[in-house]
């Protein structure tokens, strides 16, 4: 078990090491434990290879210059210079803030930018600021729409957290698939099949084969068969690769840049990057804030309280699961896979940092 | 086969009839026949009957004063005075755009209102300003939660209109959950089973039952089951009920205000009507409008052209099945089924006007 501020000062140290500025390596670790603690280590210290490789192919920017490129009061688009994608992110989400807060409403598209770990991390900033946090990117395109086997949509998810009270806060994270990518690797390693109904093969055939992407296989949109409204998952997917992407002028659909350094470049370019987009809505731009969080209080009731069904768990509000995820971990210490620890440790040789497998 | 004409000019009179005025009688009129010839005509004159009711039961109300109770240069909350529906969402689908030309985008979240018909028709109206449109709206609560069998959220759907250039507008409209309502009704007239996996029964068993909905039965979210993603359904769902009626004062999850005179208001009162949210963002408030649309081509073309797998149907762009049906039925006219025209001759006789069955 490693503890939280062992992990936390190991990436500091690594982003600072590629050559980050100890400003933008916190900011870049608080995301990356966050997914740790959150119960998501798909998006975690999992990912510090990724961007290693990146950085050794010369595929991103340590030192960027994130800046407004296009504006009005209640709108920008950043462009992330092909920074790591958590310092665009975090700037992007500050900006919508921003205008939130002078005009009611800010929106945020971003392009140039690389993979940034957890969704509700940007979502979450806009709790403390008594506003409603939105978080969508685009991904690797490995998701095929209803009635294709074409891989042209990635996982996208989104996120939206909305304060309360007294009832911890309303975050949703999602991506619009039934499955997320690290899943499939998990079960994967794990020698697992998965359920029907969540990936492909190539000829759009059924598979329980998590390794199916490698096969040439694809990601169902979520619902699965049309029969069960796939289109609906395709078209949630769609909105959040073109609000991320085309909106703000990075990579869409079947071109988006790889977050990895073992998938190539695609030839075709259409933008720049990764895409992203923010939204903040200051609550007491509709209403008193605190009215709105005491009906926020009253509706998570209802649902805490709904009636399960025979033999099913206790009825979840969106951001339960992490939540207890995130207490249990803070007491217990982070867990990291064997791979993992080894994948660090020899990152840390690499690079002559200090890293202790445990 | 009936004329457009012929339906648009019953329905305005109809709407005069029960004391609307001339113009909002045409606005009603125009969202009724859109659903009509976007091939969802469960949205479209089959819901006269319900605002019949509605007017008989004098729960609505056909001179509303509509009007904004909380402002800010990109944020408003209005009240729908208890208005039909789609008076209450045309009206504040233009407060949002006069938002976003001024300010880059608008956000209007509304209470006191009704059911509004099809959602895509209020996104859609951004599209001839070069806006992108959003469009939600929450409903009579028959949605079960993941693991619950408690209805507490409604079909709840979610539109998305965006301009293109060359190629047709991307309008995506479609309810949270695997199957709406509506089209149970229409199997449950048909004497068809429906696929497992859509509903459940009062218990959570699977069932293939389309009147499922009487017998304490349930819509399942988006996903299905948990194994399936249900919970990323129910999530969305959700975001669609806190900003259509918690931010607005609208009542929500299982409070609110059902849509048709059969179900009774519920004792408990959280709130003011049905709940809608409203979004328009201003392309040119992040990029040059005409840049934009030309991407959105490209965007469209890639999906258009995309593999379907063997024995599968064309990959669609979402809006294009409602284009081609609006194409055929101005063609070919609007078919009624008999039970609607025959409960709208019934309503003509009632209210001294004409309908003829055809």
């Amino acid at each position: 078990m490693y503890a939280y501020d062992y992990l936390f000062d190991f990436t500091v140290s690594f982003f600072m090491k590629i050559g980050c500025s100890r400003k933008d390596a916190i900011i870049i670790s608080k995301v990356f434990l966050a997914a740790e603690i959150r119960g998501l280590p798909s998006h975690g210290m999992l990912r510090i290879k990724d961007y290693h490789e990146l950085w050794k192919a010369n595929r991103i920017n340590v030192k960027p210059d994130i800046r407004v490129v296009h504006e009005t009061p209640s709108t920008a688009v950043v462009n992330g210079d092909n920074a790591i994608g958590m310092i665009a992110a975090t700037k992007s989400m500050e900006i919508a803030m921003e205008k939130a807060e002078k005009v009611g409403s800010g929106w945020v598209s971003t392009c140039g930018s690389n993979h940034f770990g957890i969704a509700g991390y940007y979502a979450m900033m806009a709790l403390e600021k008594d506003m409603i946090g939105v978080t969508m990117t685009n991904a690797n395109p490995l998701v095929a729409p209803t009635f294709s086997v074409s891989r042209l949509l990635g996982t996208n998810p989104v996120a939206v957290a909305i304060p309360a009270n007294r009832q911890p806060a309303f975050v949703a994270d999602f991506a619009t698939t039934p499955i997320a990518r690290g899943k499939l690797d998990v079960s994967e390693k794990k020698g697992e099949k998965v359920h029907f109904g969540l990936v492909q093969d190539q000829e759009g055939n059924p598979s329980d084969d998590p390794s199916i992407l490698k096969k040439g296989g694809s990601i169902l949109t979520l619902g699965g068969d049309y029969e069960h409204g796939s289109h609906k998952g395709y078209c949630m997917s769609a909105i959040v690769d073109i609000l991320s992407a085309v909106l703000s002028g990075a990579s869409f659909g079947p071109f988006v840049t790889p977050s990895v350094a073992y998938l190539p470049v695609p030839e075709k370019k259409v933008g720049k990057g990764t895409g992203h987009f923010f939204g903040a809505l200051r609550i007491d731009a509709f209403q008193p804030a605190n009215q709105f969080k005491a009906k926020m209080d009253e509706w998570i009731e209802a649902f805490r309280h709904a009636k399960s069904a025979p033999g099913k768990p206790k009825v979840l509000v969106p951001g339960d699961p992490e939540r207890e995820c995130e207490k249990r971990i803070m007491r217990e210490g982070i867990a990291l896979v064997p791979a993992i620890a080894k994948d660090l440790k020899e990152i840390a040789e690499n690079l002559g940092l200090n890293f202790k497998i445990q």
